[in-house]
């Protein structure tokens, strides 16, 4: 038995929670949008189960409610936004809707976002862009999680970086990873689910190897000295150009330390000044139609181009329901009970 | 016993080769810096060993020793570099010369290179960047060597991704990955010294798994759907924008088909429009002091940060001269052989 519930549900519920912590209905809108999405698209690490540490951080004076965000353009070509502990998905939505008319007019313009918390997922800014006619690459530094490759302390975030390009179809191809082996998200998620971790995920405090969700600490870096690598440019590119060091403030014990927070940069390109929309998206379908027609590894199915399954469970749970683990609506049925708003509304089947 | 030889040497070497085939002395240098640059920096897969296939290359017409490079600027910030088959050297360093005064005025710029061969380290034209204040993003696009994830064909290439930013000191950090688990060129080289590869890396042209050089038939997608959904992304922007299919084509048959070419795409950033670039550098040496100061993982004698191992080499191998395995020094006698050249003035110790 699973029980399901609906995205306007958990929209409402969204909107609800944030609303008791006194955030406006507006702002609230936004983070709702980017977590409904990912649940929509089955990346439920980056979902409503993030909902009671969302509000623990409005609670601990981490998150801003109501942020004054300061916008400032650099040239015609690049922006800085400082985000005054905006909840990541406001601040994130306002860069992309700059960024969209300055890559237009001087055909690529760049962002950096400093100072925001937690982003979601980072694949939902790439995407707006692409469907704009924008080619995206994105890329997000968080707090330490990770060891850096020959270390065995958590030194770098697991910062995904993000790539869209308008597709074929009416979707975009959209790829978001992790420069961890696995985003945290999946890890606490694993944790709530009562599963085991794969081996190779995760370390635990001794630094021994662990597939124990419950006493993993800290995950690994993609294939190890080029994870860690990535993550570590991803934090020049986007904490020191924005003037938000976020490792150096945590492994010195300085500025903010440890606090939670997040930076971005967002690179947007302008497909059009290179050629017609219509013929880089028929250019991008018929790489995607070669690649769906080779001929399968042993135990595979289908092969998926980037976003391709997200895309699919959206347009599927939009009409059937989204499923929600049992300890995701457990946590969301608390939060409702501490917060004294109406818990979501399930469904078993 | 290790054969040497100097930087010097090398260059005056490759210059002499491609003179034999008619390539022009300034043309040869671009190439001869970034091989050297390579053989420096112990990183010997993109070395002075490709020469043998380089030359092939001219022999079969598919590099142009006197290209007609076509550039044209599509706004202030965007560049299209249409290389003609020029040796990527050459195209790689022209698009960097152009790309930096427009990020300088604009903010930002890039570049899209279509068409060039084998771009040699990509990490040579992000360095070059950084050392002029910006931060760099390239990536650089080839045709098919690592199977696309679910499927058992060759379906992309070890497309790799570089980062630089201006470093603490007087060196940038840079990073340089390729998204196949190791680049082709690691691959080629175990072939020459003879020895095996480690688990993981390489797969049959059965599909299965293996360590015996001669037997591997393509290095595998690092982590599997990440580094395949990476290598596609790339593709996109640095092939399909500049009108350049290389999967596409190569899987379909078309157009040039398989035949050996690249395409890249560099996006260069003004750190001074954020900061006074001595500001940005005291963030960056800030950074790579706590990393270099991080408790030791075990069997780890010291921690890196990316690039700080090719440029101790690089500092020690000027002063000290270069060792070239042994199947390098013999592939590249037989090739002095065949273009009646000097060979390379070896000194064994």
């Amino acid at each position: 038995m699973v029980s399901y519930t609906t995205d306007s549900e958990l929209e409402r519920f969204t909107l609800d929670v944030f609303g008791s912590v006194g955030m406006p209905r507006q702002v609230a809108a936004s983070v709702a949008s980017v977590l409904v999405w990912a649940d929509l698209r089955d990346v439920g690490s980056h979902g409503v189960s993030r909902l009671p540490q969302y509000i623990q951080w409005v609670q601990d004076g981490l998150m801003n409610v109501c942020p004054h965000m300061q916008a400032e353009a650099l040239s015609g070509a690049l922006l800085r936004l400082q985000a005054d502990r905006a909840p990541g998905p406001l601040a994130m939505v306002d860069a992309v809707k700059r960024l969209v008319p300055m890559a237009k007019a001087e055909g690529i313009a760049a962002g950096v976002v400093s100072g925001m918390t937690h982003s979601g997922a980072l694949g939902y800014y790439t995407c707006k862009a692409a469907g704009q006619g924008l080619a995206c690459i994105a890329v997000n530094a968080g707090i330490p999680f990770i060891p850096y490759h020959g270390s065995r302390a958590a030194a770098l975030g697991t910062n995904p970086i993000s790539i869209a390009v308008p597709g074929g179809g009416n979707d975009p191809i959209v790829f978001d990873m992790a420069s961890s082996v696995v985003a945290l998200g999946k890890l606490m998620q694993a944790k709530k689910a009562g599963k085991p971790l794969e081996p190779g995920w995760a370390i635990d405090s001794d630094g021994a190897p662990t597939t124990d969700a419950t006493r993993a600490s800290m995950v690994l870096p993609l294939g190890g000295a080029k994870g860690s690598g990535l993550s570590l440019m991803i934090e020049c590119l986007a904490s020191l150009l924005g003037g938000s060091p976020l490792i150096s403030d945590a492994l010195s014990g300085t500025g903010e330390g440890r606090k939670h927070r997040q930076n971005a940069m967002l690179v947007a390109i302008d497909v059009t000044k290179f050629m017609p929309l219509d013929d880089f998206k028929a250019q991008v379908g018929r790489l995607t139609d070669v690649l769906k027609a080779l001929p399968l590894a042993l135990g595979t199915e289908e092969i998926f181009v980037p976003g391709e399954r997200g895309h699919n469970s959206m347009k599927q749970r939009q009409l059937n329901g989204i499923p929600l683990p049992d300890g995701v609506v457990a946590d969301l049925g608390a939060l409702a009970k501490r917060q004294a708003v109406q818990p979501i509304e399930m469904q078993d089947r």
